[in-house]
Order: C-alpha cells, then structure tokens, then sequence
C-alpha cells in the first residue's frame, strides 16, 4: 500500500482523490501495489467524504513517513510554495497543477526535488488531461525544439467559439462562459492572458531548457478583440484564436509570448473550439505533432496529476530531462519575429499601400482590413505609425502542420 | 560515451544513424553523456558514411559489453526475432519500430526483457514520430482506457483524401500515392488494412493489458472502396476514413478490428488528411484526447527510436505498464459492437425501410444509400440478408471528442 497526501480540497484535489477511488484497479495494476489518499490538507474542516482524512497542520504530513508523494492543489505561490519545499526537503515527492507556481519558482523547486532524490512532476499544468509534457520532455528528447504554440486556455476559446459561430459580442459570450462555469467570476487570469502565458512559460522552459522569466513574455489577452475583426477574418478564411507560442530564435535565442492570432482555417489548430486545447510541437526530426483534448476539468486534471504520482513511484528521479538551466540568458522580445500581419486602419488601401507597399485586402469600407507581408513587430510597428491603427494581430503561418493543403 | 548498436540500415535504420548525428548536442544535454553507434548490422556491405561501422556478424554485436542498447531496423519476423532475442538475453535494451514482430511476439519479448532487466521499446512502432505508445501507457496511467481508434496508416489516407479532395478513381490515386513515395511497389499490407491491423493490435495490448491476437482480428481495407460512397458521404457531411478501433465492451470483454468508416465532418479526425495519422484514446477520467503528426517518414520514426534509446538508458526498466498479459481471453468479435451503419443497396428506398424500419436516406437514384440506427454487425448483416448491398460501412460517433458542436 502506498500512501499519499493532497493539498487542498478544491476541484483539482476532490478530482485526485476520485480518481485514486475509481479507478484503483487500473492503477494498483499498473503500479503493482494498491495507492490510498492518507491525508488531506485544508484549511477549514467541511463535512464529506474525506473529513477523516482531513487536517489543518501541515506538518502533520510532512512528519509522516509513510506518506511517498503529495499532491499539491493549493494553487498560486505562498503557501503552495513554502509547501512544496517542505515536502521536497522531506525527501517526499510532489506532484502539481499549479502552473503559476511552475512557471516562477519550477527551476529551483526542481533543483531542490533533484538534491532530495526525489521527483517534482506537474504534467497537469500544462493542457489539463491532455499529455504534453511528457511527450515533449520524453517523447522528442531526440529533437532540437523549433517551436511550441497552443491554444493553451480554454475559457478565452469557448468565447472566441461563440464569437465565430453566434457572432456574439465579447461580453456576451464571456457572460455566458461563467453561466456555464467556464469562466471564473473574476475571469482577468484567463481573458488577459496570463493563464496561457504561465503554460507557454513552462513549455519554453522545457522546450528550451533554460528559464523563462514570465515577467519578459507579453501577454495580450482577448479583452480589446472586436467582433468586427472576427467576421472580417472569417470571410477570409481565417479563425482568431489566443495562441501562446514559444520559438526559437535563428542564432540561437528564443522568444515568447501570448496574443491574439489569425489562423488559416485548414490548419489543424482552426478546428479546435469550445474549452477544447491543442498544443503543437515542432521538432527539427519529428516535424510538427499536435496534442489535443480538454485542457481542464476536475477528472482530466486530477486523472494527469495520479499518472504522475505512478511516474514518481516507478522512474528514476535522476531523469535530467524534466529540468532546466536557471540561466534565463538568450531570451529575446519577440518582437523580433517575423510573421504576416492583420491590420484594420481607419483610412483606405491606398494609406495601407503607403505605408506597407503591397498588401492583400480583405475589406475596404471607410476602414480597411489588410495583411501584409512577413514583417517583424517592429518594422510592423514602425511602418504602420502613420496610420490610425484600429486592430493589429499576427498570421499564424500554415508551416508544415498538414493543413491538408499539398506543399 | 554510451554505443548502441543499428540492425538493418534501412530507411530507419539510416535516420537513426541520422538522428544521433545531428541531434548530438540535444542528446547529450539530456542524457549527461554522448550517444554514439558503434556498430550497423547489414546483409550486404555498402559503401557510404557507416561503412566503417558495418559488420554482418550479428555474434559481434551480441558479444560487445560495450554495447548497451541495439536499435532493430529490420522488419518482418524471422530474423528480427532472432536477434532480439539474442539481444535481449545478452543484457541489452532493445528498441524497435517493428510493429509486425511486437503484434505478433511483443508479449513474450516484453517478458524476456523483465527477466533480463533491460527494456523492449517500440514507440516507433505506432504513428511514427508521434508520441502514442508512452502517453497510452504513462500518461493517461490513471485511466480506464475505453476507447482507442485512429487512422494509422498514411498510404492509405492519402489515396483518400485524393478520392476525396480530387475525385480520383482508387487505381489512380494509389498510383499517385506510388509515384510520390508514400506507397511500397507492393501496396498489399498498407491497402488491406494489414499495416493498421498490427498497430491496432499493439494498442490494445498496451490499452487493455492482454494480448491481442492478430488472427483474431477483421482487417478491411480500401481496396473494395467505391469512389460512388465517398461522393455519397461527401455530400452528406461525412468523411470516409479508414480506421483501427479497439473498445472496451461492455462486461468486461473488448475487441478490435480495421475498417473503412464514415466520420462526421466536425470530428476532429475527419480533418486528418493526407499521409498525417492520428491517434483518439478515450480515458474514463480524461475524456478523449488527439495526438496527431505524421505517421511514418525517416526522421519522424527514427527520432521516436532514439528517444526510446534515451528512455531505456534513463529510466527504471521495471515500469511494468509497458507489457501485458499473455492471456488472450475475453477478445470478442467486433460484429458485437453495436454503430450506426452506412448501406448502398441496389433497389428502392422500400426496400431498404423494409429490412430496417425507419431509416436516414443519403441517396436514391436506382441504387439508394442511407444510414441506419444504431446496430451490431450481426444485425446489421441479417437485416440486410433481403437486399442486395453494394457497401457497408460503419459511422463513427462524434462521441465527446469535442465536434465542435456543443453537447
């Protein structure tokens, strides 16, 4: 039998502890030994299934040697963190979700989970249910990573869904996610972009294994996208979807960042709607492979979190390649990225052609909507200052995903 | 310095040599230590840049301590099996993309290599450079696997999306497909489902935990496919894709089999075109998840090899969830499996309600087409015994893979 502790008792943690209930055949199978939730940290004692095995002390279960791995649902840095290092230094093994905690303090909390010989995995921070981490870390060890770009939240891409199908107004479809319990009543984390822009951190991270300060990655959200620029894009044959990406950089640096991009509608990722995620990875051997499923939810989550805990118990917690170098040196504005633009300017196409030579028009009435040529942001930027610029945002290429078109 | 060893230099063989090549620094920077090949075993030596490496002396491989890990690249059964065996009891990792010599033996060499405390891997053997095999078997780990289905031969997608997107006759697209490189001279295995069949069978081993027995599996191709049903799924917002499905039954039992199938439009496999595989695994906790890319190619395969040579290097070889039980009891037929189903019958629309009640028509021109409820094969066979069937096809459920239309 082997014990665990859960941190915490919200969506995340009810969903480990389901999991570990539901499906403890599969995982006794797997495992070779039965798994049993010993201890659950909270911070106030609630009538329930689990109030036996609830406490309010955490040291408690830090003390405790029978309990191998804790689950570590709390969310956000304090407490998680001071958590975290406690059972890591206990020589336990932890295992999370929390993304914001990944992204600014993973580095040292990894560097730690190595001293102790233990493991600290958060395969559940990235994608919910759906394996990316892993993949990319394991899967592709063998490729040089190009690029990682994902559709990596799902509350902003069920309202961009409902603005491409309905045509509802931002707000609208915003209000109608947090009826459905998609969005959260404060839904900033999510609709500004610093859900997406912690996962594309973490991606980074791995991808490039060198830090990735969340502070240097732009994160520009959905919360100014008019509706205008969506039908204007669908009529050409592009979807707008909030799009972390992670590239490399030609000689040797990197970028990312979280923004708004027009996609073309046979690229794989135009078809993912609703809370639906997809992550793709470009490998310089494997080419592109996308991962697709629910990136939330409390059992995808809580289902991501047991793997782990089985991945703690039976691998080497040595395994270097879940890791990554301190140093956040190389990282570049990704500014520097060259891509095609959308533009909507107040003025005619003759403004855009003065300032952008030859463009491709996709509508003229009073403003005009156009994309330009592969620019970096900068020369976008500088080109368009005589402009008065209503909506700018990124193409996303068609690269080499099979978009079904032939090369 | 870590030596391996190449058996076969193939297409794969060649890549894997490739890979280790150029993706030394990434290796490196992983596994804490260089990669090297030591030795390539051929029939016939070549010259070329591994002429110095290459011997035809297996003994030599076997009987070389220095060589830690052996990369089979030779196909089939016979001498592959021979080898690996051989390896396997010498104390070495064995990693393949063999999928017929893990279909038909990788229970027994599984074992082998648990006995021997080394690894068999063959990630490469499904999808190619898609990460399948590890996400099934680690990542979704916490699962009850229900559902594991894909389109998982390109050759075969390709000559579909050209009947499709073209209209071409079958013949001629599967000439295209020769012309391009994408078809073997002798197409048989890709164009009878043959190639699907094996991966479907390693997937359910790995999805289920019991051996799969290939005989025991239908293997249906495209070669009886008529251009006439995919302009009839066309124009009915269908897809014809041919797929390899393994289910969990209910009762405990499962199955798997290959076949053409009509997919709705809005599922997100109907989009998979071209030589591009994908891969659906429905776990009770995850819900359905996609991994997508492309199937097969030199550096896409090879690079899931060398990640498999990393992973045998790096990780515990007792991870009992990549191997499963010999026993192969409880496999059912598919004609069990209940679906809606797809009929062309020669006669009128009263002949086709007289053998099925109510039924939904795609087309009534002398011949008519139209789609039943939900039905097993046994059904759906002897309620059609009265009408002459010029096709039959099974439909797959949108299911909760997301269509894209809301629930």
């Amino acid at each position: 039998m082997i014990q665990i502790a859960i941190l915490g008792l919200g969506t995340v943690g009810t969903g480990v502890a389901r999991v570990v209930a539901e499906n403890a055949r599969q995982i006794e199978r797997k495992l070779g030994e039965a798994l049993q939730v010993k201890a659950v940290l909270v911070r106030h004692f609630k009538d329930g299934p689990y109030r036996q095995l609830m406490t309010d002390d955490f040291s408690k279960i830090e003390g405790d040697d029978e309990i191998r791995v804790v689950v570590e649902t709390i969310g956000g840095v304090d407490a998680a963190y001071e958590y975290t290092k406690r059972a890591l230094s206990a020589g336990k093994h932890v295992v999370t979700a929390n993304k914001q905690l990944v992204a600014e303090r993973g580095c040292e909390l990894l560097a730690l989970a190595r001293r102790k010989n233990v493991s600290y995995l958060f395969e559940a921070s990235v994608g919910g249910g759906i394996p990316v981490l892993h993949p990319l870390t394991q899967c592709m060890a063998a490729n040089r990573i190009d690029e990682v770009c994902g559709i990596l939240n799902g509350t902003t891409n069920y309202i961009l869904t409902r603005m491409v199908r309905t045509g509802a107004f931002f707000s609208d479809a915003l209000r109608e996610a947090q009826a459905k319990g998609y969005a959260e009543a404060d839904p900033t984390a999510d609709v500004e972009g610093v859900d997406a822009g912690r996962k594309i951190c973490i991606l980074a991270d791995l991808a490039f294994g060198r830090q990735t300060d969340p502070e240097r990655v732009p994160m520009e959200g959905i919360g100014r996208l008019s509706l205008r620029d969506v039908k204007i894009a669908g009529r050409a044959g592009y979807r707008i979807k909030l799009l972390g990406r992670a590239v490399r950089l030609p000689g040797g640096g990197r970028t990312a960042y979280v923004a708004p991009h027009l996609i073309p509608e046979d690229h794989p990722m135009a078809g993912v709607e609703d809370v639906f995620n997809a992550v793709m990875i470009r490998g310089n051997a494997t080419g592109d492979v996308m991962f697709y499923g629910r990136g939330a939810g409390e059992l995808p989550t809580a289902s991501a979190c047991v793997a782990d805990v089985m991945e703690c118990l039976q691998a080497s917690p040595k395994r270097d390649e879940i890791g990554w170098s301190p140093d956040a040196g190389g990282f570049e504005d990704p500014e520097k990225l060259k891509s095609r633009y959308y533009f909507r300017v107040e003025g005619s196409l003759t403004d855009a052609a003065m300032a952008f030579g030859q463009v491709e028009v996709l509508s003229e009435d009073g403003e005009t909507a156009f994309l330009t040529d592969a620019l970096s942001g900068a020369e976008a930027a500088r080109q368009s200052r005589s402009l008065n610029v209503l909506a700018r945002m990124r193409v996303l290429d068609s690269g080499s995903a099979g978009s079904g078109r032939e090369a």
